[in-house]
């Protein structure tokens, strides 16, 4: 009737790049509302981390469940499930949490998105579990965290209804002019590329007595979130990559304790 | 934690003059969601039109409902429902039907809104049950329609996702700079108000024999939406009533047959 207003931004080709990540979803009701708003708003990419496996089974036998729903990923972790991806997008509730990230209230994701999307980048936008929300080792993996702008007196949303919001804010929303926090226009690297980076600054940390090895955890962690708040180029990242191997082939050719005589 | 962006834009006396109208739903899941979002986004003003009893009694006696359901308003029809509202905003697919009003994209109604806040007015946002939408005979209750842009394909959202999406474009999306269509800046009329001059214009062509019986039904659908069509200022309103009511006493005084010789 009035195809002037029902026009959705994103071609096709852009919904194949973005993916919405679930991470262990509890109710099958939801997954199913995840699956119709993400029908509405024309994506079709569901990934599934560690889903519970009646839970996931049940999702996927409901009567009318998309075809989406029986095309959908799994993963048995996060890290897997946006291995290929080049901007990854956590998203919950901050009340009680520290960001490690740069956070985006969700009006100003589209932007962010858009341009990844034209440079070619693939996206994954990532909800945790209904109770509990993303772990805090599921957040060291996004480069950003996504917030909805609720009442603090009632901010923690249902899982469809955030995820329906969160599709329509970027298929739907009309793009305005933003200032984008990542500087660069090279593509940027997936996030699989930045796992063996932090794997070889780790391997060298270790090589080098950086840290006791109580600590390794804890300097992952912040290592992860160093590395995607540097909002490195492809083009960096191999760079880096190249510096850091030659580093450890030259730690582990010279014995260790040579060094100390340098 | 980012106070800054965890904000909403319209006041607590703002969100108290905006009602979220529920015509008979079906499912007392959607009903729990719709009171969710809407304590998301900061309302609490819940109005459900000709409820299925035993739908809306599991809906309120549901663990966790929210005060707001218990609060919930009732009314047999729409007409009373929204009697005393001065914008009146219907929802859903519009794909098969031929709106008799304005249709407004989702992202371009909140500065309509909130421009009749901010006159004092009062707002209801209609949604119809899950399986058919509002009716032909609700629409005629609205001043515009609104439509959530979505894929053609896949158009029709699920209630508490489509109420939720709604909330969040009028309560936390920025406002933008937006032509607006109701050109006046005089309060509006209340809906009741517009119906007692539709009663009075409806007599009057009665009472002239304006067109044969068979044709009131339908000569008062689209005399509903002309007048919501004009965008009349409560002023304006009250200067047409007074028309009317004169026009009727003099019909009334004079035997009709008498106005043939005029």
């Amino acid at each position: 009737m009035q195809p002037l207003y029902n026009v959705l931004l994103l071609t096709r080709g852009q919904c194949d790049r973005f993916d919405v990540v679930l991470v262990s979803p509890r109710n099958p009701l939801n997954i199913g509302a995840v699956a119709r708003a993400m029908a509405n708003f024309g994506f079709s990419r569901l990934h599934v981390v560690a889903p519970f496996a009646p839970v996931w089974r049940e999702a996927r036998s409901a009567v009318g469940a998309p075809e989406l729903l029986a095309n959908a990923l799994e993963s048995p972790n996060l890290a897997e499930a946006v291995a290929d991806c080049t901007l990854v997008a956590g998203t919950g509730t901050l009340t009680y949490r520290k960001p490690g990230q740069p956070v985006v209230a969700l009006p100003h994701l589209a932007p962010l998105v858009r341009k990844e999307l034209d440079c070619g980048g693939r996206i994954a936008l990532v909800f945790g579990s209904e109770k509990h929300g993303l772990t805090r080792e599921d957040l060291s993996y996004c480069h950003l965290l996504v917030e909805i702008p609720t009442n603090s007196e009632q901010p923690s949303m249902n899982l469809g209804q955030a995820v329906a919001v969160c599709l329509y804010e970027l298929a739907a929303r009309a793009p305005e002019a933003e200032t984008d926090p990542r500087a660069h226009s090279d593509p940027a690297p997936t996030s699989e590329r930045l796992e063996l980076l932090a794997d070889l600054i780790q391997e060298t940390m270790d090589a080098t007595g950086y840290s006791p090895p109580g600590m390794r955890p804890a300097n992952r962690y912040d290592l992860r979130l160093l590395l995607r708040r540097l909002s490195l180029s492809a083009h960096d990242t191999r760079r880096i990559l190249g510096i850091f191997r030659r580093i450890l082939w030259r730690l582990r050719r010279a014995p260790a304790s040579g060094d100390e005589h340098v």
